[in-house]
């Protein structure tokens, strides 16, 4: 039997954040949300480096095997606990060892590294940052392309419709996560056919889309510019404090 | 009895290359080595792409259970993989499902998400960018240095000096290989001592330092303008047409 539990969820409604709650209501699991307000720095806090010490979201903190409290940071990592841990049947996974498990890490690693960070960077060029850099957009907003383009190929020899195996994984969870920002980094997603076709099969999922809105309505799909606007308002404030702020930490450096 | 690898691995002498080729050597296990020279896009031709969808290396062709080839692409899914099947006496791990297990798989991923992608778009403002945009020098270079103090403070609580537990394990390997390029991007280690501590304990290793210079001599230690000079000019010119073929695929886009 798979252990029980207690799992504490420390997110805010972001790409990133999206990933875990959107997996944790595919595999039915009781949790507890604490929202930590990334707008306010929060996640800077010392108490909060105790569970993340990068200082990001999202983390989990769990009751671990020996009683103690154990604590998970980065999508990825977390993905592959909450899988390993509490998913006995399969539903976002594949069993231990087997040839899909690893293609579904190759999957995972692939949007840990590349899609994440690099559609991260375009959102910040063409969204964020105090002026207006037409390098860094191209730059950021073509390799978002390139990923998605990748991803799409992958789709294209997928008899499932899913990236691994004839089911949902947390492969499909990671890469949707920012798929749906696409948008949001002038990449509409018809110009890829069949990742269009995947992110509205898996967006239509219910668990899928109490996830996005968790722990508030998100806001930002492809056909609403009013909820971009705002949730571009939202975030250009504290990143440009949290940017000031780590150019001064790490200036006399 | 762990099953016994016929890996092919490709490859180039890059961070994430010496990622992988430390790992090997650490694990005492034997490879097939075919470098892909990056500076001639060959990673981008259509038989490597049928090995890493993505064009990139490192990547690895092992037999599989089944006795057909499996592929594995992704630094961190490539030390995951290796770990799990070869390394039943945890040289560079630690036993499934344990605590030490998880927290090395958030550092992992903390490497493969953040200083990897971080430190690689500071290379290219630094280094690479035809024109000197000093706000995306500023922006990495900061985050660079932001990741690594992150990395100062966990070893800073760390009574063995590594990253987790007791011994080596496949999350210092993977951010050794980014590490020892801080010079390279303007981030001296001497700005961590932890840190600096670290690299020289690991990089003294017998087998690091054989993995450092495969398949080519790295020449890029931080001690060595010149051969930084040399690594940058062989790089400058195959980034630079590797962006414009990708500006051009995707701009119809």
């Amino acid at each position: 039997m798979a252990p029980q539990p207690h799992i504490k969820l420390y997110t805010d409604s972001t790409p990133n954040g999206i990933k875990i709650t959107t997996a944790l209501e595919e595999l039915g699991l009781h949790y507890e949300l604490e929202h930590v307000d990334i707008s306010t720095l929060r996640q800077k806090e010392p108490w909060y480096l105790e569970i993340n010490p990068n200082g990001r979201i999202p983390a989990i903190v769990d009751t671990f095997d020996d009683g103690q409290s154990i604590r998970v940071f980065e999508g990825g990592s977390i993905l592959q606990y909450l899988t390993d841990r509490y998913d006995p049947e399969h539903k976002l996974s594949f069993p231990k060892g087997s040839r899909e498990y690893y293609e579904c890490n190759n999957w995972l690693f692939f949007q840990h590294g590349g899609i994440g960070p690099m559609q991260g960077q375009a959102s910040h060029f063409l969204r964020y940052a105090p002026t207006k850099i037409q390098y860094g957009i191209d730059r950021y907003v073509t390799e978002t392309k390139r990923l998605y383009n990748v991803l799409d190929v992958q789709l294209s020899k997928s008899k499932s419709g899913f990236l691994v195996g004839d089911h949902i994984s947390i492969a499909d969870i990671a890469a949707l996560s920012w798929v749906i920002f696409g948008p949001y980094v002038d990449v509409p997603l018809d110009l890829f056919p069949n990742l269009q076709k995947w992110e509205a099969m898996l967006s239509a999922r219910s668990a899928i889309t109490k996830g996005f809105h968790i722990p508030k309505v998100l806001g930002i799909k492809s056909d609403d510019p009013e909820g971009a606007a705002k949730y571009q308002k939202h975030h250009a404030d504290w990143v440009f404090k949290g940017m000031q702020a780590d150019q001064e930490n790490f200036c006399k450096k």
